[in-house]
């Protein structure tokens, strides 16, 4: 019993087939056999140098990827000489370093953010006090204090940009319009019967209304200066001026929001679908 | 013939079942009918107000989109009443600003690169140059020709940074390094014939290379600082201090790193598939 099975096992291990190159031991005698698997049979077999490509081809570039077979799926065993201590080192080192750096990227973005958003606070700082004014400011101001409250100048704007009290304000009016009938007047086609009640468009809800919070906030400032020095030019305080163009500028922009929204909305409510025309007609 | 084609149209006309409530005129009488699209039969019938709720499902929120009878495909024919002229140049004004906030957005993205890119170049100068030097230099330096050699800075150190010239001398060495045998004394191991030629690691290839590279970039000026302090420190000129320690730092770590990929080399070159360790051994 024991005999014949070492007779097979000899009888198996000639017939052996290199399952990548195909060739079996009398194609290449000096070649070097491995069975790196769980495999059976003949499959099991596969020439080292053979095996050793395909393992490259793999990994892909990448040494330390672990690769199995791809019959039984046992993951072959590779040993490697013994690595110097230098060498050792190193190579920790180099690890250290690949895993952190995602972070430094990481950090070096989030500090241009912020480097960026400083530079705006100052900028809108000078712009809205005055070249002069507010400059002078800043550099009475605690750095630390400045390096706070500076880049919490475009958050501030951003923020209360996306706060959209118009679609508030036309919500409470269009619940109580009938109170004020007079109101109505502006609108031409709100005094009939609405067919329908409309969907609302979805605030927020694409990339590109994102952007336009963004340059809307950001365009703020300038726009109250001009706003200010338009409306409100007999007023010397730089700042005061800017102020009251600032929130001129909001209140007109709203009221239009206001009045272009409750059109579309009477619009929207009017619309109609068409019957298809059909040829006889 | 004409008599009978009529009469079936009014039977048909009776039979009409809307698609979406399946409602039929029994039901409610008072309802408004549409047949919008190419359908034939009474399949073609829906309720005005139903078809206008299934549009809105259709729509989310996009008032403007275009909406296709599911069955036929006949895009629907929707109207609206007249825009009055103010509302019309607000709609005209909204769209100008609904497309150009996406580039404004690209622009503010831009400049904040490009601002921390004249920050990074500021402070390098007053790092390699020492603070008060660096500081006079600039100022005595005209402010456009400033505003791009600053950016341009941390653009070169990047690039540099991406020159792999330690690869490009092990590719040369190892085709040589026959002819120069005592270097290979440094690398136990390599005096063996190679079993074979492992597979290059791919640079660049993944983004976590593409951060280390970065890293790498920015920090090389504080870390040419440090090293020129360490080991040039009875040089007086920060400048020539700084580029000696730089220089310095980055032949040592190219040594190192050629060092350390040969002793790879020769370990992948070394790598072992064993056998499966078989049950009965």
């Amino acid at each position: 019993m024991a005999r014949a099975q070492v007779q097979t096992q000899l009888e198996e291990d000639l017939r052996r087939t290199c399952w990548v190159c195909f060739a079996t031991d009398e194609d290449d005698r000096s070649a070097l056999w491995v069975k790196p698997c769980k495999c059976k049979g003949t499959s099991k077999w596969v020439h080292q140098a053979c095996l050793q490509r395909w393992i490259d081809e793999k990994q892909r570039g990448n040494s330390t990827a672990k690769v199995s077979c791809p019959q039984c799926n046992t993951e072959y065993i590779i040993i490697f000489p013994k690595l110097g201590s230098v060498v050792y080192l190193m190579d920790v080192a180099d690890r250290i370093i690949y895993k952190t750096c995602p972070f430094l990227a990481g950090g070096i973005f989030v500090g241009s953010v912020y480097w960026t958003a400083v530079t705006y606070g100052a900028l809108t700082v000078m712009q809205v006090f005055g070249h002069t004014e507010g400059q002078s400011k800043m550099e009475q101001a605690d750095p630390l204090f400045l390096l706070l409250i500076l880049p919490a100048i475009p958050v501030m704007l951003i923020l209360s940009k996306m706060v959209r009290w118009e679609d508030y304000f036309l919500k409470i009016w269009r619940k109580h319009s009938s109170k004020v009938p007079f109101l109505n007047l502006l609108f031409p086609g709100s005094q009939n019967r609405l067919q329908r009640v409309p969907a609302q468009p979805s605030p927020l809800s694409d990339p590109v209304s994102a952007t336009r919070v963004l340059c809307g906030a950001l365009v703020l400032p300038t726009v109250a200066t001009m706003a200010g020095k338009l409306m409100f030019g007999n007023i010397r305080s730089n700042f005061q001026r800017t102020l009251m163009g600032g929130v001129a500028f909001i209140l007109i922009k709203g009221v239009l929001k206001i009045y272009y929204k409750q059109q579309q909305y009477y619009r929207q409510a009017q619309r109609q679908v068409l019957d298809y025309p059909s040829d006889s007609e």
